[in-house]
């Protein structure tokens, strides 16, 4: 079933109206899209069209109520993947879910249950929650701090993991003709450790892809922790060949340390790409998505984000990649701030180069369609990355773009597949099966 | 939208093998039906050729490991809803979950999100969960005592209720064209009580039923109590027309009390129905599929279920209803145990007559398909009842034989629906919009 020749893995995020905030401006369709099953189900056919490994959908249960922004986290994950997988074939599906403000059993079992309802579709994306609004709507309770949170998402997954393969019907026995199943085909967990007592077996059996693939996106060294010990496709910010090539090797080797195949860890970052005719074209384009409105506007966004004195402020001048290490105190995920610091410690940069080569964080590639696919295959002919999740600065204007423009180049050069074959997920990422 | 004339409404049971434990001997199909999405899908469809309202999961998040039963309750509710709306049109679904092993944020969002994926078609059964082996699945904590679950139920529901309406984009005011949304649309709730402690706004908006349609199943007081604040539709074992108008009185004088309309309430309780070419078949039929094997296995049954000593026992003696009040320390839904009590209050039965009027809690109908549809309009036609939830013995088979029975002579006395006409189930079932 596993395709003999590697090939690039492209996810594609398609939360409401695109990855950038201030690019809905340019976008095609109405405001009330964000909330109609229908946009989300035209924006996944959309991405089977262009071959995409899965959609992506990253989450906080709060709703952030800035009236100068706009709701990025509406519909439930799990449910919206649910729905769609039951209506368009092949695709898989990414959904986040929190392991702090979740219980195991219950995530198990949903997660379980959408994996065999979709055909072995499903991967989950598990955070920690670093939102205090978030904490707000599930009681009274502060945020724990960020050790708290990795600790009991440590555990959580460990006992997800028990739950998941608490029920084999490959185990049945002889069944006598008057009894309708062989019970001992599933097993209580008692699972009691520091923050979860469960007992079960989980009432739902093993799923199409033994377990749904296990994504995880946090870089702090809790982050790496999780993705080196459960972690199986990493999404990540990685904005240079050798920041790329030290993150890998430090979850790899920590797998290793814990006792893990690292052969088991695919590494997806976030990519933005925005095309033009020309590059000229494209740099035009993002002074626009990013709501900067020229690379002066770039510049001062910079200046302002990282507190820099804007007098006597040289944004020619090489920068200082110390400066920018995030503060692991601040209300954020951590690991977002660490691309920027990452990129500097390898390349020496101006502030004007750099503002052009990121944005929300991710990798930023701008150009002609021919730039853009040379720049994905660069990293990932090496194996720096195994592909990318594509963060469209708009839905679906710049999805459209991409598979129109990119994908046909990438199926040229021979690195990208023609159509579907694998059946699940798991399959289409060469990812061993867990049990 | 709303239909003028009353209508009967129709749910139906479409758990694993079928409602009746020992009837899986005697179904169509193969025991891997129980975790095969086409298996339901194919339910689904058979109930929505029936023009049913919804199809009903019941639900425990536990497996119950009795080698010599079945697992009764496996893929997630919701999610199984979820997937398979996005597959078969019209049909409602009710899904069973736990407001003491939920969180009010979580589950609030993911009704509402199922609820706009489907376009108006959830009903969500909200229980307390009475079992301890659920209990264990969520920690190390016993179950709470009864009362203390109906007081979070009661608020919980409270809570969920200010959620799902905490962002109304009817509300939105005029937007300024550099705005995406209006964000005075969604507002704070600001919940401080008991037992939750919930900021809000949700983030997800009003649904197209305003909220999922609510079912309440429990008829022990506390249940009552929040049938009678909360309930839209309430599924209980209404077994006689006395015993059905004193509880549907009960249900409504409380919500009187409580400063609601008694008019947004519809009582559709559980019924078995045992389809034979003759009365006499249906017995047999009856005997078999309850696992009792005779009339003589249902009265020993009867003797030990209800702990009589069988020395001397008169199975055509009436039998005294005082003897047949629950135990409320039971460990079991006390509410599920009132029907017989409740029957033998209003009419004098003897054994051998109590148990053909009564099987797996329910109401039993035998006979042919003429005198099933007459018992069924019996009840409804002077409003005892609204309609019934059908517990079919097996799926497919019972479904499948009531379809092509039953429903037909429903259809010609006039009081079934020939096509679905209304999009919500809300509109369907008749009951206000809430907000």
């Amino acid at each position: 079933m596993t395709s003999s020749t590697r090939k690039l893995n492209l996810n594609v995020g398609i939360n409401t109206t695109g990855y950038l905030p201030n690019a809905w401006k340019y976008r095609t369709g109405s405001r009330h899209d964000i909330n109609d099953p229908g946009y989300y189900r035209g924006l996944t056919e959309l991405a089977h069209r262009g071959l995409f490994d899965a959609v992506f959908f990253s989450d906080h249960p709060a709703l952030m109520t800035d009236p100068k922004g706009r709701p990025f986290h509406t519909i439930d994950p799990l449910i919206l993947c649910t729905a769609l997988a039951a209506q368009v074939p092949d695709i898989g599906f990414v959904a986040t879910m929190s392991s702090t403000y979740n219980s195991p059993y219950n995530l198990a079992r949903r997660t379980q249950s959408t994996d065999i309802m979709s055909g072995g579709r499903l991967i989950i994306n598990i955070v920690s929650s670093f939102n205090p609004s978030v904490a707000a709507n599930f009681g009274s309770a502060p945020l724990p701090p960020r050790s708290e949170r990795y600790a009991r998402a440590w555990e959580f997954l460990d006992v997800t993991k028990k739950l998941w393969s608490s029920w084999d019907p490959a185990r049945d026995g002889q069944i006598p003709e008057d009894q309708f199943w062989d019970a001992s085909s599933a097993h209580a967990i008692d699972h009691a450790g520091e923050y979860f007592s469960v007992k079960g077996p989980l009432n739902v059996p093993l799923g199409p892809q033994g377990h749904p693939v296990l994504a995880q996106a946090g870089a702090s060294e809790g982050g790496i922790d999780l993705a080196a010990r459960h972690g199986e496709i990493i999404y990540c910010n990685i904005l240079s060949r050798p920041a790329g090539q030290a993150f890998g090797k430090k979850v790899r080797d920590r797998a290793v340390a814990f006792g893990r195949d690292p052969s088991g860890i695919r590494i997806v970052p976030g990519l933005v790409v925005i095309l033009g005719d020309s590059r000229e074209e494209a740099l035009r384009k993002h002074e626009l998505f990013s709501g900067a409105g020229s690379e002066d506007g770039l510049l001062a966004r910079f200046i302002k984000e990282h507190n820099i004195d804007p007098e006597g402020f040289d944004p020619d001048a090489v920068l200082d990649a110390e400066r920018f290490i995030p503060n692991p105190n601040r209300i954020q995920a951590v690991g977002m701030g660490l691309g920027l610091s990452d990129l500097l410690t390898h390349e020496r940069l101006t502030a004007r180069q750099a503002v052009r080569r990121a944005e929300g964080n991710h990798r930023l590639v701008l150009g002609t369609a021919e730039e853009v696919a040379d720049a994905i295959i660069d990293l990932w002919a090496d194996g720096t990355v195994d592909g990318y999740t594509l963060q469209p600065p708009r839905a679906p204007d710049d999805i459209q773009e991409f598979i129109d423009k990119v994908i046909p180049i990438l199926q040229d050069r021979g690195v990208y597949r023609t159509r579907y074959e694998e059946r699940t997920v798991r399959e289409r990422y060469r990812l061993p099966y867990p049990f």
